[in-house]
């Protein structure tokens, strides 16, 4: 029987032997007590080097399969039958109530309506045929020849030096006071907002956010059972008398996307900012400040961020991420606020996952220190603005709305007239087009007439397509 | 004034002059309604070009520094002193108790006893002057001319899908039957282990663990406010007299690390696995298995992991990581278990940072498909067999012990001998030698009388000379 066995190319041979002589006993086909062919023997009959055979006959002793008695030969221990199949775990019954909260509200995985050929609006990711993965490489093999061996080794969770430097500097040169404060980096904006609400919340929390407003951030607002209190968004932006009604002494923390709003695209005015800064101090609320790499904005505003607005008080949150242009698939963001509570934030991190990718972030910092990322974002900038324009003016003409918003970025949101959205996306769906529903980012059940269009990665034929389609339809459903 | 200004080199020109206006402005040099030069003076003034002046009054004006009136010229607008300093917030009251707990738990940042040109036996991370960094140079090279953009780009959450078939594959080589289960891709063993705990306990459950264990392990079990059921081991393991005295239908999970144990470094044989196996199993408690990479152990143990012994049944979750000997800067580990357990950890996972970074997850599988990572495990097995022959053999001789232990891998464990372990680090502190007390491990507050060695990033002379100075300190103390 032990010339049966057929050895794949490919795969360790003396594995395959093993398992191979480890079923044949549990099968019971050698019996208890017998003996195996000599180490010689096997090897001669299965081809393979005496050596392999050794190895395999050790592995099979260690296993209790085979004892060896010296001198006498190798002999079969016992005959386990291991399909055990008498305990089955229910382990949708296992799930505590935060992994099924956490299952519950995960949009990706419930609406999958995508399918191949198909021209979809839902992704706001960067187009990556745009990436300049030479100059990407030149910055691997750059840090590689540096420092070789010390980025793959276990690094620091505060973060990789170099790119925590290079990132106060970019902050200071936001005309942010970088006094007593310090950086944190992180795996993207998602795990940044994860462990500061994981480190100053308690279930029941009130925290004051803009509604509409970015999914994942409402998504684990919710999985820290915190009470949302939305603040509604006019075509201006944040609706500063509706601020004014939800303000209160409750409120823990305020959470707002002042600049490339997600989904509306809005910026808010330097005027606005001040307002909303000193309407939260008066309430004593700090705020988690969503921050956005403005070099992208073809439409050249440069306002304050809310960081630098607060001069050197130590109110804001600030938490950046490089994703939205850079490279998502490498997942770094950062933290910048207070040193006291970075100091935590980094415990927190410590514990989760030690820290962020050393060879991420030091091949990032490479890349933006040598220039390229200067280079890369005026290579882009002229394609996105195009891209942006057409989606903006071709909504506005085909779509029925109340308003089209954008102030640039990878996306334009609509409030439609009079139309559900759902209903829209699956007429829509069945003509080969697919778009974020803006539903999904109202905190309390509301923008069923809204919808985002991320085009970045989309051709300007797709978007011309995709958007008088979009239009077709809802005015279909608008004069029924 | 504008004279003065002393730009840069490096810089980014239009940044210093916007800051260097706004202070002046700030700090009442330019009183309310002022005229700023016009562009082209400026220009000329700064020796810039008049698009970079033009840029600055653009930001200016923005920031609501400056207003323009069309045909008149531009004007300051209003005196602000942005150096608010009303509002101070002490972070440390605001922190809530599990970011107070994590600080509290965070070893790593209270015991920064190291000093440069110690010998430091703390660390059991690999030896990074022996990383292949040149097979990992052709792994990302060869997976960017193949992949490029693709894995710059956001990816999935349950992980890159060449990494995954390789290791279920590699599940599979370990006699694992992988009918009904599935993998997600973690951030190391830590991400993997806190996701599991986060996803399946509340707190004051009962967790039975062995004790000593792995000290990540025991922060995270005490963060999530478990209750630690500590089994005592001895030399040669798993105490299973005492497991069945702390054995009881209330615990609700187990947490073992079957091979190469962290620290006792001690391999579970096989029949001990078993036994382990089915004692839990009569209880119904579903065992969470701390993998271990294999292939570095010189002395060749290939024993069967609890996942494989379990056959089909599915209540073993094994959570695996390469950190160990690959390359723990680019933290890749991964869960191995019933797929629908993995779905819920898949959603807690794209709620927490969305996924590991694609870059790092497709560089680590062309590493290892390439056979690379076979190549240097059998560089690396005999450097580190030496190292630990001799750290053994070093420690049996010189320090007062009850027992060395270290099956391989990069550590020996050190029961002493009527010798508190903290008492003598302090002593070896002295003479320039540092190693972790053993009592960071223990659930209960035990192991005094303990110490883990870790030589792997010692040379054989400081292997020698330290824990020489350990066997002379220890001596000391002993003889008093």
């Amino acid at each position: 029987m032990f010339h049966n066995i057929n050895i794949q190319h490919g795969e360790s041979s003396y594995f395959q032997i093993y398992n191979y002589i480890k079923e044949i006993i549990e099968n019971g086909m050698l019996p208890m007590g017998s003996k195996l062919p000599s180490t010689r023997e096997m090897a001669s009959i299965m081809k393979v080097s005496r050596n392999t055979v050794m190895k395999v006959y050790e592995m099979l002793e260690d296993n209790a399969l085979v004892y060896t008695e010296k001198g006498k030969g190798t002999f079969v221990s016992r005959i386990k039958i291991n399909k055990n199949k008498e305990w089955h775990v229910d382990w949708t019954k296992k799930i505590n109530d935060f992994g099924n909260k956490a299952e519950e509200l995960d949009i990706m995985k419930h609406e999958q309506l995508y399918k191949r050929g198909m021209i979809s609006f839902r992704s706001i990711a960067p187009d990556e045929s745009l990436f300049d993965v030479e100059e990407l490489k030149r910055a691997f093999l750059n840090r590689i020849a540096l420092e070789g061996e010390k980025i793959l080794n276990y690094g620091y969770a505060r973060g990789y030096k170099y790119l925590i430097d290079y990132l106060m500097k970019y902050m200071e040169e936001k005309g942010v006071s970088t006094k007593g404060k310090e950086i944190l980096i992180t795996n993207g904006f998602t795990e940044g907002f994860d462990i500061i609400l994981s480190s100053l919340t308690n279930r029941g929390d009130k925290i004051l956010c803009e509604n509409p407003t970015h999914n994942t951030a409402i998504k684990l607002m919710k999985l820290y059972g915190l009470d949302i209190v939305g603040v509604d968004m006019d075509e201006k932006g944040l609706d500063l008398a509706h601020l004014d009604e939800k303000l209160s002494e409750d409120i823990k923390l305020a959470y707002v996307i002042p600049s490339y709003h997600n989904p509306t695209g809005t910026v808010m005015s330097f005027e606005g900012r001040e307002i909303l800064y000193n309407k939260l101090k008066e309430y004593k609320i700090p705020i988690i400040e969503d921050g956005f790499n403005e070099e992208l904005q073809h439409l050249g505003t440069h306002i304050a961020p809310l960081a630098a607005i607060s001069g050197e008080e130590n109110s804001i949150i600030y938490i950046g991420s490089l994703s939205k242009i850079l490279f998502p698939g490498m997942r770094i963001g950062w933290i910048f606020a207070d040193k006291k509570l970075i100091d935590i934030c980094e415990s927190v991190k410590r514990s989760r996952n030690i820290h962020t990718s050393f060879l991420d972030q030091a091949i990032l910092y490479e890349y933006m220190n040598s220039g390229a990322f200067e280079k890369y974002v005026k290579k882009v900038r002229n394609i996105y603005k195009e891209k942006y324009e057409l989606a903006k003016s071709l909504s506005e003409k085909y779509i029925p709305n109340v308003y089209v918003l954008g102030n640039g970025g990878l996306y334009i949101f609509v409030k439609l007239k009079d139309i559900d959205s759902r209903e829209l996306l699956d007429r829509c769906l069945k003509r080969g087009v697919i778009f974020t529903p803006g539903d999904i980012f109202y905190t309390d059940g509301g923008g069923r007439d809204t919808l985002r269009i991320g085009f970045s990665r989309n051709s300007l034929e797709e978007i011309n397509e995709g958007i008088k389609i979009i239009g077709e339809e809802a005015s279909y459903i608008k004069g029924r």
